[in-house]
């Protein structure tokens, strides 16, 4: 068959004849079988799960790009370790507390291992029959979740690098995979009384990102900056060590964001649903295109020259600012958006900086400041938002995450310290800590 | 459920009952719904929109790879910033430019924001009913040709890098997906008249690859080769970075092509479509393949030793050679026309040295060159193909590209010149234009 | 429309009235068509075959991230060569040994050029009547069932580094991709005595990661370890080069191993096997967690410091443990069995050091004796699985494999030798065989 991308002209010459007969003939129904629902909404959370679990590795390596080279093999460590932790006590804890509904935690076949927890257990399993409270399977619920549990403790990852301790981060994140991001979360998404007053966050812009960004600012004035950042008034730059992986992990984070706003659709299984999941698509990344180009023109403007960082990070920031309300923006609106969360970034940074808070690789600016700035932004969107229900989403979830992460950055701090000796912090954390370079053979400039 | 992959009988254990259910009751129809079929090739759109999307990471990793260190951070802003112009541009321009039909083009909510553009505001979102001229949603259908766009302008960045000024490239860029793709490739997808001509490119060895290829031609023509790259009539090697990066971004470009080759079957809602996007993921994967290991043989039998960076463009070369019909050549004559690709780089890379021709990533073999060869072994492979036709459309496209871009090189090098001066292009472009090291701790051989 | 994450409420808001509608309307059927089955089977296959793909790109990564900078582009080149003659050698000879059944073996356009193995011709491609035997396309099986193959080549390769001479090596990819792995394969894939004495092995820790740990464990023996790697009794440490590489190559294959095992459950056309699908995608991340995790905890207690690459190398470990069997199993289970992976891992490389067997990558531990360990766990989730038939395909199944490969290394030790000498060994492999060096311009430290 020739086929070629004329594509309305395509589609009367390889659609219509189908159509055709959908009219013509009683064999070709047009509506979507229940099961097919079923099965279509569950790949869509699949497909947006594996492309949310790959944001893991595009978090590594943006930060192991952005950190100094005798921090890599610490931070590469901490990315691994924080989602490996994310996995098993979102699974023990984290996922019945924010969805505490009882169809969805059936015990199975070695739930009796488990008991509390067993949640994959019988739902769809080899089923023949679809549970009643069911749209799709609950392990693919489960799978695209955690995505969304993981993601919001790489955010701190980022943050407090190059002066935190392994065990006590990852203790942190711990304490926010199984507790503080579920329970904020389910505070919207679990049926709780955020969403209740009118709150609207499609993806998350405040729920994953403004969350994870609260975590890593407690951390960062807890933890205070790096030795030597803040000197005589300046701050001194630290350049990343790599700038290709920093780069490369930007672009696993725009791929994996497709599967984070087009999955948080939720479902796939009604030409209406997909053609939501394609407009998020399209808005996702046009909204990244305005973060990176309004960035770009910003640093050339003020600094005469363009800076890359900064950039990656528009990018993000506009990929953080549509997360709120991907579907209901125009292109246009969607790219503006996302260019507003590029200027973010450009002043934010040096406004941190000016405030001595310290973040290695600007995840405050762009998960935090850009999550609050596309949560705002679905008033101009979304006819039924509020800004009186975006703003109490906003502060009850700010103040909420603020106040419990402190509380454990404190005891970590009280109990066992959160900071590596300042000995340690100079020769860097791989030797220190771990005792391996990342770059063993290329020498120091 | 024990399985194993057994598949001939697995069939029958598995799929008979259901097959021998469908023809014994009537509550299991064999017809695919015709909403399913619309939600289905939609699903084809999106995912092949972000495999085709992961292209400009391959691209980026692939030319931060080939450059040498001190142009790292410019091939890397270039490729972010040019992905970012090409998704602002062929949304402002180049998409109705292209399929500058009606019933695609429709308002919306936002639509007063930019009301010549708003081309997603309708079909089918939220939509009940299909639009008759439709066959998949609009917003999928906008993302997918996107990444084709923006796939020309990251083929031509690695040809001119390294010396190219970055406002005139990026301007290039906003040209040649505004406009010079748009046209070129609207008169064979858009219903123009070099398809109605009889040329046949399914996936675009000539109407993306050789655009791009062209269009770097004219710019490495314009511009000049890189200082020192040939004297006393010799070709001075001046060899990629980082290798490893070069072969990450060549596997994520082949990845990619899965989607670029596999998405443009356009349709996966019938078991014909999906038997052929299958075909063509087989054939795509052993074209790579032919390319490559033509590559690596060859370069042992001619210099005695295997030449990687040969290995992956020839790789490379491959999946370019069978963008042009990847569907209907079985397995043993893909894997023959991607042999051909990888035997053309081989030649054409030291021809276009003689030539005093430098393409910094062997781009215009790669693309341009086995784009053609792959245009014209359609002929070989298709009963309707001619190679009039097929050398028709090779030339009406190039020339075409060759002039608009060489009009707006010569307007960009007279109105604000096009190349870094002698001082900074000796120094690398990193510092002298952006004053950011790529691995600034890595000191230098 | 306004969506939010809680699901069962959402199930109820959104999906209930399509489902009442099913109820009371004949016009919303429940069943899935047999075409669409057939689709989303293919699907499967297609999605899964691209993610398997990947799988090469992180094997690449994770091995030159793992040996000196001196090998690393003589290990790209292999990892790149050795995928390219995978996929032409399962083609010609592989795929047709591994499943020697007509019905999929069928002659088209091409075939005269290869009559023996045109196995793509003609099943489903542009056909309107379903194979009877068939419940998927013949290409997306094809693709699907290359990317193990090649994977098996893959995990030879990172064993064997840094010492072994190219071309034996490729002739040797080429024996295990068309004779070793196919016909051992076969034995249970394809309907043979192993499978029918009971065997189960879901998607291939024997089958795939066995088979290529036994190849890689017997070259190593055959070859000998690096010079000066075992010294005075001692072992020498050889650091890895670039450990982001080779944490981002153990994200990819993580990646990739959802499609591997969620693609192997070869059916997606029912809401049963779709849930299975989510099921086994939610099992093997969570194996992977837990085989990082138990690393991590693991180094820690013996060695004070956590050991990044145990970490790596212990989430691989928990993906090939749960590989036998990532469908029956809780999410508890998964966890403990990819936890025994990662504990494995910890004390099977000094282990191999002790016995002089030098695994440049540790790819042993992981893909051979995780691969056992997850075949023999089979028997605690699987009632039906019997620990005899297990050990029979274990021991079967090895035996063959080591005889096989044995003789192969032998006599290409014989012909033409399989070890470079022992000066190109030192200065590397890359200047000496290949001339061409990773890093050109970074300077040893």
């Amino acid at each position: 068959m020739k086929l070629n991308k004329l594509l309305p002209l395509a589609a009367m010459a390889v659609a219509m004849p189908t159509l055709g007969l959908a009219e013509g003939h009683a064999e070709v129904p047009a509506a979507v079988p229940t099961d097919v629902v079923w099965i279509l909404n569950s790949v869509l959370f699949l497909i947006g799960g594996f492309l949310v679990f790959f944001m893991a590795a595009g978090f590594a390596m943006l930060e192991a790009g952005l950190v100094r080279g005798k921090n890599v093999t610490m931070q590469l460590t901490k990315n691994v370790a924080l989602f490996g932790l994310a996995s098993i006590f979102y699974y023990l804890i984290g996922y019945n507390l924010m969805y505490p509904l009882g169809d969805w935690a059936i015990e199975g076949v070695f739930s009796a291992l488990f008991p509390a927890v067993a949640v994959l257990e019988a739902v769809g399993v080899g089923a023949d029959a679809v549970d009643d409270y069911a749209y799709a399977s609950t392990g693919s619920d489960y799978f695209f979740q955690l995505m969304f549990c993981a993601a919001t403790a790489s955010i701190v990852s980022g943050t407090v690098a190059e002066r935190i301790k392994l065990w006590p981060f990852l203790i942190f994140v711990i304490i926010l995979t199984s507790f503080i991001y579920p329970l904020t979360a389910s505070w919207t998404w679990g049926g709780g009384f955020v969403g209740e007053a009118g709150f609207s966050d499609f993806a998350g812009s405040t729920i994953v990102h403004s969350v994870g960004g609260w975590a890593a600012l407690t951390g960062a004035i807890i933890l205070g900056p790096r030795i030597g950042k803040y000197k005589d008034g300046k701050t001194v730059p630290m350049p990343g060590s790599n700038l290709p992986l920093a780069t490369l992990g930007t672009f696993i984070l725009w791929l994996g964001w497709f599967g984070f706003n087009g999955g948080s659709q939720l479902a796939m299984g009604s030409i209406g649903d997909v053609a939501d999941v394609s407009r998020i698509f399209s808005n996702t990344n046009t909204a990244a295109a305005g973060g990176a180009i309004a960035a770009l023109i910003l640093t050339t403007v003020l600094y005469k020259k363009p800076d890359l960082t900064m950039v990656l990070n528009g990018a993000l920031a506009g990929l953080v600012s549509i997360t709120a309300e991907p579907l209901t923006p125009s292109l246009g609106a969607a790219t503006l958006i996302g260019a507003v969360g590029g200027v973010i970034v450009v002043f934010a940074v040096p406004m941190l900086d000016k405030l001595k808070i310290d973040d290695v690789v600007g995840a405050i600016p762009v998960h935090l400041i850009a999550g609050i700035w596309g949560t705002i932004a679905v008033v101009f969107t979304n006819g039924d938002a509020t800004i009186g229900a975006q703003l109490y989403g906003i502060v009850v979830i700010g103040v909420a995450t603020i106040v419990m992460s402190a509380v454990v950055w404190f005891i970590l701090k009280a109990v066992m310290g959160i900071r590596v000796s300042e000995e340690d912090e100079i020769t860097g954390l791989d030797m220190s800590e771990l005792g391996m370079e990342a770059y063993p053979e290329f020498s120091k400039g």
